[in-house]
């Protein structure tokens, strides 16, 4: 699957707010930055805000209009905070990245306009879209920074285009139930040996216990700790 | 449900990132900031960056240990990119929601905890917590913005906390199947009379027809448009 998305910013104001975008782009694994008639860039404040993503500001495409930028794709999201008059078919972020996925698997090519800082996008750049891309938020304090939604949606792309689970290097082993039985009656068999627990008159302690450690999935080398905690008080005990 | 989930930012080196936190914070709704040891805090940058979240800056908790501030908490997240020797269980921010929301039901306090920007939270932080909360990213550039994992995190759980779609005002109403028949009707009557559409030999003209307006699940006032211009066309034909 060739990942055929790009990012479209549209007359952003703040170079800071490009260099934010960039690196939001770069650390969910995008790459394709469209700047459409930016009003400082390139700017120093730019490549600091980046934090090292320079490659995508050094290909970002700097475009006149919002047309040239989107000229080659077929399908196209415009993110916008308010609804407006003549509406868009509203989708959320992971809408849109389902929609993403499926329009990929026949080699679309894919945009997300976010508009200008203060106003975002206008009613007639809006209009260009299949899509009005709607990220849910407080309706009471609704502007998000435009750095923050690319990466919201960027989030999504990846969440759903992408199957990364962090890898653990440790490998867990976890018991069967026949190690736990023999954990269980060490146990018991220690309480009973320190006077804890009166094998007369058990009560329900042990099945206490049980439920404490049958939450807690232990673990090859974590029963075995447990296991040499107990020999080690019987070892006390019968040393006295 | 009360939201008690507090934002807790470990160490933070720049005050502009405890303000960016700040918006973010308020943009999904929530309001519970707690700084520990911030190097820099109370500091302009951090208003600016906060964009009007200054409520959430005003009544930020500072302390001094990461312990006092989750004290009275019963269920702590730790946000890290990167795996542990001694691992926590692993969840991606959905499933943090998940986790969140199944323990709001039984009035929980709830922390997430964001490091400091450069190392990320210390082994003996990330021990704290009861889930090593990690946000997918790409592994050749998986250092992630503190604003940007806070706007994330937050984000996950407005979507799974609320349930908020953004009102439309306009009222759609989708037209009927006997309204669309009618319609295709008038338009297949005008083809015929424009002699566009030969009534003896139609071939596959009007089903190709049907799939374009069947696909655009017409609504009234745009079956109107579409049959006022059919009556105009029908009305300039018969002047002729």
């Amino acid at each position: 699957m060739v990942l055929d998305i790009r990012f479209v910013l549209v007359e952003t104001t703040h170079p800071g707010n490009i260099g934010a975008a960039a690196r939001a782009i770069k650390n969910m694994g995008f790459t394709n930055l469209y700047l459409v008639s930016p009003l400082k860039f390139p700017h120093p404040e730019a490549w600091v805000r980046s934090c090292g993503a320079e490659d995508v500001l050094n290909n970002a495409v700097v475009v006149d209009s919002l047309q040239e930028a989107i000229l080659d794709c077929t399908l196209v999201f415009g993110t916008s905070s308010r609804v407006r008059s003549l509406q868009l078919p509203l989708l959320n972020p992971q809408q849109c990245a389902i929609e993403t996925k499926k329009a990929l698997a026949s080699q679309n090519k894919i945009a997300f306009l976010f508009g200008q800082e203060r106003m975002g996008l206008t009613n007639e750049q809006l209009a260009l879209c299949h899509y009005h891309l709607y990220i849910p938020c407080n309706p009471d304090f609704a502007s998000l920074n435009l750095g923050a939604a690319v990466q919201i949606m960027a989030y999504e792309l990846r969440n759903n285009l992408f199957q990364d689970d962090l890898k653990i290097k440790e490998t867990f082993e976890n018991v069967s139930m026949s190690d736990m039985e023999k954990f269980y009656q060490h146990l018991e068999q220690t309480l009973i040996n320190v006077q804890f627990l009166d094998a007369e008159n058990p009560r329900q302690l042990m099945r206490k216990l049980r439920r404490i450690f049958n939450r807690a999935f232990l673990q090859r080398n974590e029963i075995n700790i447990l296991r040499g905690i107990l020999t080690q008080i019987n070892k006390q005990k019968s040393a006295v």
